[in-house]
């Protein structure tokens, strides 16, 4: 599915005797850096944990993978792991190429991380547990980079013409966006913001009617369960919370209640505790007085996974800064869309500005991910048999390198 | 010079409505993280200093900058700073774009990395000023990437067929390269390992006598020089520790004496203190007593930013295992060659595994340095005219970019 090479970032530069000092040949490529640790994720049992994006980033950059499973879903993990080694076995990869422990994260992962040989750590979690194994490997004497997706509650901003003409359609989406899953995706919506407005009250009134139709369902275990009514009810013993809606249905024991509640600008920007992540299907409506109050709003929240627009060509032309201020945001824009929804391709982003990621700079997921895991290696002054098949003047493996400054799959000439 | 579009990292998945759930449109490219903190080097007051490598990099990328000048060469620094603030003016660049700030590290330094607006810092110089920064950092509410060049002792092997056949110009070499700018790269060879043997015995021979040719001459400032003064003489009164040679020429005041010591393979795995960088002018030869034991001293080495071989192509065919072991080393692997001397172009790599560098997955030097200092951002379901140019159908920047999954400088196809 990946184009061939584009990982490995081929760059060869050859040698040039007319300059001075004359140019030695010089060729890099991407060499893993080696043993990963992975934490699963607890919201996604099996696309982002033992053999999810992380894992198989790791593994597609040539690293070796030390699995913890999940304590939320251990014999789920165990059996895939399971699966795993059968592969490994059927098809004559080295036994160890992929590990799994379990045990209690504080005391298994933290020695996980501390491990010599663990070259780097994939998590996707919560922001304390994200920010610990940080801790952990800063207290290594080789620190190695800690790749955590930690939080994100994706604001979406709903523009004034974009509610005027298409109000009900847009609740009608968002219902279903935040409580798909009962609400269990990083990228679920769990903050709406408008400028007050009657078109406002309506796209409300139906984005009410239609949670309440969502029935309560099992979320993916008792932790996110517990954690999720923790949050729910704190937010909606706030001051300044009003509750919208919930769903028609009373939730049983294990089940999420589908919920929308609602906020001025101003009290929203009073207390950062608004601002956190409640993880399941509720959304908080922060309604401000002006469009000068919405930036206020925009501008006080922490690095997001994504953030939304949903407008029409004319809030666009209207709103350039708003645009220009969601960019500096979040690591996915999305234009009349819904944020959950993760395609895994190229040019998905799944990262984000701290504290949704711990550096902004990589994506979880899409074939980038891998970028992670690997570091440059320049070969300087090689031989043609010593030089790694990718780096090869004949371009045995016919991959995309640049060579000289140009981007091309020809050999390099003598 | 740097093909245009290169760490821009343009990627388009164009939507896809066969897919289920259909794939919306997704258009990735790199944008600049925004101000960085750049500490200039005590060792290239010019090259990378106030307008030097990170600085170009940053601005590269689209970054502002506030390089904070070293104190070992203010007024050099503030020079430099006022030709950039004429450019500035005459170009009509921002203001702002630039700024020069100067004043003690702890306090200066600390302020500047930790203040809000600042989004990732660069640094080249001692492991303990790096790893001051990267804790200052870690103290924010919003940690930024830290890159920091540190150390390096850059090993080179030396191979008995090349030392049997070659080992006088070796030497020669050798002389030039440890006392090159009196020492004062990153990347000078401050130890050689070889197995013992008469060959060797010879090659030491002439290097010891190239290394009294090598008249002393003044260091770039007191600071450097004091160092060196202090750390040479703790190396030479290790009682494990031989003195070679020195220069037949005795140094005068803020001079540095060019130096070569050596101590056994066992004794220098005996002591840690040996594997830390002396700058300046001076090389340790260890002496093993068999490849096995060479294999040690390597294994115990930390990260490099250079590891160099020099062998014939007898030696590589009978050593591939210590060819591996020097590719996990460090980032950048020399034959036959000296590793002073770093060429700015694609294909470099001037970084490392830790200490040498903070983050083995970047370089300071070379174009891909700009890859610091951007994050990837996905543009999902945007029009035409809201996506920036890099992205648009049409390519009028014409630049490379990936379109599901081919390289390509063609238009998107509707």
């Amino acid at each position: 599915m990946i184009r061939e090479g584009s990982w490995v970032n081929a760059v060869i530069d050859t040698a040039d005797a007319t300059r001075t000092p004359a140019r030695p040949d010089l060729r890099k490529m991407a060499l893993p850096l080696g043993p990963v640790a992975v934490f699963s994720a607890s919201n996604f049992p099996f696309a982002f944990s033992t053999a999810g994006g992380d894992t198989a980033s790791a593994l597609a950059a040539g690293c070796t993978v030390v699995v913890k499973g999940h304590s939320a879903h251990q014999q789920t993990s165990q059996l895939v792991y399971e699966a795993i080694q059968k592969a490994i076995k059927s098809s004559g990869v080295p036994e160890f190429t992929m590990q799994h422990i379990t045990g209690p994260g504080n005391l298994v992962g933290k020695a996980l991380v501390q491990h010599p040989n663990i070259t780097a750590v994939g998590f996707t979690g919560s922001f304390s547990g994200g920010t610990a194994l940080v801790e952990y490997s800063s207290q290594r004497e080789v620190p190695v980079p800690v790749f955590a997706e930690m939080s994100s509650i994706n604001p979406v901003v709903f523009f004034p013409d974009a509610l005027e003409k298409n109000g009900a359609q847009l609740a009608q989406t968002y219902a279903g966006s935040i409580t798909l899953g009962m609400g269990q995706f990083c990228t679920n919506p769990g903050l709406l913001l408008a400028v007050k407005s009657p078109a406002l009250d309506a796209f409300t009134g139906v984005l009410a009617e239609e949670i309440a139709k969502v029935a309560p369902a099992k979320m993916l275990h008792t932790g996110i369960c517990r954690s999720f009514n923790e949050k729910l009810e704190e937010v909606l013993e706030h001051k300044d919370v009003q509750l919208v809606k919930q769903s028609a249905q009373a939730p049983a024991e294990l089940e999420a209640y589908p919920t929308l509640a609602k906020v001025s600008g101003a009290a929203f920007l009073a207390d950062a505790a608004l601002k956190e992540e409640v993880f399941g299907p509720f959304s908080l409506l922060v309604e401000c007085e002006s469009k000068a109050e919405l930036i206020k709003v925009l501008k006080s929240l922490k690095g997001q996974l994504t953030t939304t627009l949903m407008a029409t060509a004319e809030d666009i032309k209207a709103n350039q800064d708003l645009l220009d201020l969601q960019t500096t945001l979040a690591g996915r824009i999305i234009l009349n869309g819904a944020p959950t929804g993760v395609e895994v391709c190229a040019a998905m982003v799944h990262g984000g500005p701290f504290p949704s990621t711990t550096d902004p700079r990589f994506t979880s997921v899409g074939s980038s991910a891998i970028q992670r895991w690997v570091r440059p290696v320049c070969f300087q002054g090689f031989t043609e048999e010593m030089l790694p098949a990718e780096l090869k003047s004949a371009n045995p493996l016919n991959i995309w390198r640049t060579v000289n400054n140009q981007f091309t799959q020809a050999p390099v000439s003598a």
